[in-house]
């Protein structure tokens, strides 16, 4: 057979094929004892069994269109010259497939790792190339596979809750088998069927059962890790046209006999009582009817390949089952509610468990912008997102976006102010994203109100972060781990992950007696969300988010209202926070703020301990020294700070015997596995119901080469809570060219209708629906 | 006199402008009543007036020729929009001349030094354009100067030891000058002769007379500031033609009165014993043969505007002076020197005190690399770095670089390894910058062996700083102060300037007791200079600077020889550091090494203290918090760390018992005045003579995208001194594939002829010259 396909590619390339450039190293075996007059016939067999592989990403009438457009499409074609350098120069290094060791970012970790990535990459040059050398690799490699596989115990690596044979987790299994069968399914015609029966009977069969009849705790829950390995059988069943591995895949395993309130590894329950499992429950549950995948934005990320590279096979197989179109076609409404969680420069907000950088340059995105467009109804905003990813997939979906762009197609993909609601039915909080755009600056708050987020959820209600472009001016700590990173601890979660990032003092909201939500008790946490009070996005001289959280304490309640508000007499937008807690019992609260950059100023006096202790004992606490406190008697506390060559000031609202804090982290990190970034605590010690405001301005500028240093100080002259009783919050900014800001803001009621009239300082004030604003000039 | 200018110019400028664009703006006042026929004579009246002024820095001929050019040189065109746009908005503000009040970065400072600022530029436009609203806008503001001028008294701030009267230091006035002598000399003919009287004797003279007679200690000393105040006294005096006063610019003052041994409020020395002053001085004794001015580069940068801009002014006015020939023409050799001592994002290394991110992009640079292209033969490299700057001044170097660049003649400035003396005669140290370039990728090592640097030099003798492009891999902390963020000390030197970025730990060299070098003494410490060894930078595989410190601890000599090499079997070229030390007492030992990033791993247990204490009392050490320490057994410590996506190694020889220190900046600083910068430091204890060898890698890659870590472990096996005695040091470097690195280093002898035998391990090595450097795969 391959003699045969080989000599009708050659063909069928040469023949479409105007310049041969990049391809003009493929090595083409001439064979004349074919004649011309024996083509017809060739070309008839060659399509009969073609039908059948590939099936699944590709089809033999999509690598028949690929093959069509071969050097006429700029992005596809260097997309293709790109994997053909890569995989060419593996395979020059030959084949390595060793007896599995190490962690991620181990030798053994990183070889198979790589060696999936490429057998994919293979097979597909394979069916698009036709060059017989990436089919022998792939083939080779199974073979070297199927010979290993069978010999492996669990990988001996112990730490996980569902160890792997290949990898230390059955995860990492799972990843191999998702890219694995569609490299197996690109040369499947090539393999002789005695080999398939080996590779079938000895590697694939045994390999899909391990990662779900035998990783039952892996496989039949909701998670971004059961995503991949339903997905993982899945694939192989369409390739193996097996209907019973397809159900186990869709719909999970039957019997699993778990025991309930099972645990993961990193403390994540496995499964709740009654929850269905299989792909489908993954797609129907986590996904928010705005697409918002509750884990966040980073394992969406890295879920979405399995998701979507596993519906395009659907689509192929069982176009019946309308995969894109199932719950409101969710699935490629994931994929915008993804991109509209980055920055200005495409990095995903670290919300939960998130690595900082990660973006939608990866290559799970590549393949999701392009799936997306091609089954989404081909939104030329797309295209412009694959402009600057600047690749594609070699695939169907890949073509038609590098079409799209070769022919002038794309449009800006514009982001807007966006509230994502959280939780299956959309009813269990949300995350806002609220930006304001000048020009080249755009100032970005992104405030999360959301749930727990499964395992990789952080204690963090009504915490948010702040941008300035890609410029995090108030972060979000993100995971403590280092992706990969051998040296850290295996590339795994490290100790300070549970120890400090997921605690609530690793983020900017509130912590009452030193305590986190929830008691950071996982089980609690995950059965509440927070409670979306009023969003309005739609006027970019003011726009809100308030959001109340009632179960992190009980006891207590907070409600929490941040406005982005651009107004006359200031520079740039400025950021209003209104944190109103309202407990039963007095507490100490803590309103963290951490910033980065230097500290300019602050309008009281500092006093700095001569040794450093860290600030507790637990609860994160225990992670940070601190650095200097002060006690405050002034309305209004105001600091400032430069970075990046901007100056910032944050003024708030305080109150005799307030307290500030200036902390690092650090403390108790004996491997250094913590950043050292600084941070600024408000404390209010011994109280029932308490108030934070603050306003937040990014101002001036500072340049270290012409060392001019412009309106370097805040626009501020008084912050005032001119108003506050169990409905009403009335807060007043006053700059110093003497103009006032008044926002009035109904915090029972939240009805756009409801007509408001509210007394103060001998003026009444008369409004319709949640909030009031005025300037007074 | 200004109606037939300005009909001349309209004329001029009509006749040569294709496109009026960006001057269509500009009021022509249309004068009906002179006609055609009077154009031949009215050019001739206004040719002769115009022969006296300007004469400064632009001529009547240098602004014929440039008004002959406008509209067909684009980056002089657009230079002169620039400005343009610039000055007429401060135009449209109006003329502010407020009472002087406040330090840097306060309102009346940060407004006079606009002031001066746009009237240089004015009187150009005034010139250029012929436009007389700019005359207008000088004379007026002139005239409120003239007006203000003899009411002040010193001014109100009194932390300079030469306070001025518009701004808190003489410095700032004699910046005033330098530039408003233009300004006045291009407006001259436009003001009227009563007014000039008024300006001479009631704002120019009494001026310059304050910041020379009335300030001797400042205006007679060899030190960027007198520069600045000999040029503005120099500058008023060519547009007054009063050689009087231009002798005393040139020359000094003949009797100052000051007394031996006078500080300024640095700490540093007015004036030695029988010193020349004045600028001639200035050039004589600061510079290096090589170009190096004894400041260091961030202070060559500022002083570099006056000494050119005068120099030019010289060369229009006094020709027969032949500045630019002075002294084998320093002058442009010292852009040169300037030029090279930045990294690759042009921005100058922090030497002694220097404020991080000044670069060639500053003003003072547009300037220099202008003049040095049209005074210093008109070297086509220079095009190249006047296109990063992307704009010209507006006068004849200006046009001419402009010309150049549009007429394609830009050459590359390739920035090789150098090794530039200091000291009047070249031979008080010098600074090394060895520079080691493949492809995007450059690392450079700055090793710093230099004379003291007058009052802002650091005590950092034998120091380096070592980079990858612009990204510090091991920074120079360079000064502590904010410049101009009045927040911030009124934006000068900050106390921590002193009590650390001056002290020797803050830097990467050898700290004995935990005492400066020369005990932090000025007056000893502008003694001495350090002596180099051994320089060779020919060869790309090794590249080699050796130098010795005889007088930094009294009874102490100190050798470093560093190199930079190249060499198969590691990724990139790596940096060997040899710091020996030979005392006539024990003492302690310590090197620093400040790197940034996240530690990854390192080969020894570490003790982290529950609570941090600063490491010491004083000279610098009170500021470093201990975080981590550990005492060593193995015979390499081997530390790794990750920042900006690359992974680094230091590898370090080590005795039993030496002991490793992890530090970090901010103890003892109540304003938050430092950055909180990691360092590790080696430290040997009770040792006589020691030495220190490391090597230090840079490897790998991290990508946050892709998650992949390449290359993630040093290459180093082992790190040994093979051999070492009075005379010889050798030392191998084996990595894991088994290839060692043998070098061999004459420390006593640096003949390049000499012949050498050494016996190591039964093995004869012979060679020529200070080094041997081997193999052996």
């Amino acid at each position: 057979m391959s003699f045969f396909k080989l000599f009708i590619n050659f063909r069928t390339i040469n023949n479409i094929f105007g310049k041969p450039n990049w391809f003009t190293n493929i090595q083409i075996m001439k064979i004349p004892f074919i004649k011309k007059s024996t083509f017809g016939l060739l070309l008839l067999f060659q399509m009969a069994v073609a039908q059948e592989h590939p099936s699944l990403v590709l089809t033999p009438q999509s690598v028949k269109d690929i093959r069509a457009q071969l050097g006429k499409v700029p992005l596809f074609d260097a997309s293709l010259a790109d994997v053909k350098f890569e995989v060419d120069a593996e395979i020059a290094l030959g084949i390595e497939v060793p007896i599995p060791k190490d962690f991620s970012g181990g030798y053994t970790h990183e070889r198979h790792k790589r060696n999936f990535l490429i057998m994919e990459k293979a097979g597909v040059l394979y069916q698009i190339l036709g060059d017989e050398k990436y089919a022998v690799y792939v083939r080779d490699m199974l073979l070297a596979y199927a010979k290993l596989y069978p010999t492996l115990p669990l990988h001996p690596q112990e730490r996980s809750y569902a160890r792997g044979k290949i990898f230390w987790q059955a995860l990492n299994d799972s990843n191999w088998l998702v890219y694995v069968s569609q490299a197996y399914d690109c040369v499947y015609d090539f393999i002789s069927p005695t080999d398939r029966a080996h590779l079938e009977k000895d590697l694939f069969r045994p390999f899909a059962d391990f990662i779900s009849i035998g990783s039952p705790q892996f496989f039949n829950r909701v998670h971004n890790h059961s995503t991949w390995g339903n997905v993982a059988v899945g694939m192989i069943a369409l390739v193996l046209h097996d209907d019973e591995l397809l159900d186990r895949a869709l719909n999970g395993l039957k019997n699993d006999g778990l025991p309930p309130g099972m645990k993961d590894s990193d403390g994540g329950l496995i499964r709740k009582e009654g929850q269905k499992t299989g792909f489908l429950a993954n797609v129907d549950e986590p996904f928010s009817p705005d697409g918002y995948y509750t884990e966040g934005p980073y394992y969406q990320r890295y879920a979405m390949y399995p998701f979507l590279i596993f519906a395009e096979a659907l689509q192929n197989n069982k176009p019946d089952l309308k995969i894109f179109e199932y719950k409101k076609g969710i699935l490629v409404k994931s994929v915008y509610a993804l991109l509209n969680l980055t920055n200005s420069a495409g990095e995903f907000f670290p919300l939960n468990d998130g690595q900082k950088g990660m973006s939608y340059y990866s290559r799970e995105l590549v393949s999701a912008v392009d799936i997306a467009y091609l089954f989404g109804g081909k939104d030329p905003s797309l295209l412009s997102i694959a402009e600057k990813q600047a690749r594609v997939s070699l695939n169907s979906p890949g073509i038609a976006v590098a079409l799209g762009i070769r022919d002038k197609l794309a449009k800006p993909f514009e982001k807007k102010s966006i509230d994502l609601s959280d939780g299956t039915d959309g009813k269990q909080g949300g995350v806002a994203i609220i930006r304001n755009k000048t020009g080249n600056d755009e100032l970005t708050l992104v405030m999360k109100y959301a749930a727990q987020g499964l395992s990789h959820g952080h204690y963090d209600k009504l915490s948010f972060s702040y941008y300035h472009n890609a410029t995090e001016i108030l972060q979000d700590y993100g995971l403590a781990r280092f992706v990969n990173i051998e040296q850290k601890g295996g590339g795994n979660y490290l100790k300070e992950n549970t120890t400090w990032a997921k605690q609530t003092i690793a983020h900017n909201t509130l912590i009452q007696n030193e305590t986190s939500h929830f008691n950071g008790d996982f089980e609690t946490g995950n059965k509440f969300a927070s409670e979306k009070y009023f969003y309005d996005g739609s006027n970019p001289k003011i726009q809100i988010i308030s959001a109340k959280e009632n179960n992190a304490y009980p006891g207590t309640t907070l409600h929490r209202t941040m406005a982005l508000i651009q107004e006359d007499g200031f520079e740039r937008p400025f950021l209003l926070d209104i944190m109103q807690v309202d407990s039963k019992t007095a507490n100490q609260y803590d309103l963290p703020f951490y910033y980065f950059g230097q500290l300019m100023s602050e309008n009281f006096s500092l006093e700095t301990p001569k040794s450093l202790e860290p600030l507790g004992k637990k609860n994160g606490y225990q992670h940070l020294w601190k650095e200097a406190s002060a006690t405050l008697s002034e309305p209004n506390a105001k600091i400032s700070w430069l970075d990046e060559e901007r100056f910032y000031t944050l003024t708030a609202v305080t109150h005799p015997n307030d307290e500030v804090l200036f902390v690092r982290t650090g403390a108790n990190d004996p491997n250094f596995n913590l950043r050292r970034d600084p941070g600024i605590i408000f404390r209010k010690k011994n109280a029932k119901n308490s108030t934070f405001v603050s306003v937040l301005e990014s101002h001036g500028s500072y340049s270290t080469v012409t060392e001019s240093a412009v309106n370097a100080s805040s626009s501020i002259a008084t912050l005032e809570i001119v108003y506050e009783d169990p409905y009403y919050i009335g807060v007043n900014i006053k700059n110093k060219s003497g103009v006032s800001s008044l926002l009035l803001f109904s915090t029972k009621d939240n009805s756009a209708v409801k007509k408001h009239q509210l007394k103060i300082k001998d003026k009444t004030y008369k409004w319709t629906g949640v909030y009031y604003k005025t300037t007074n000039k």
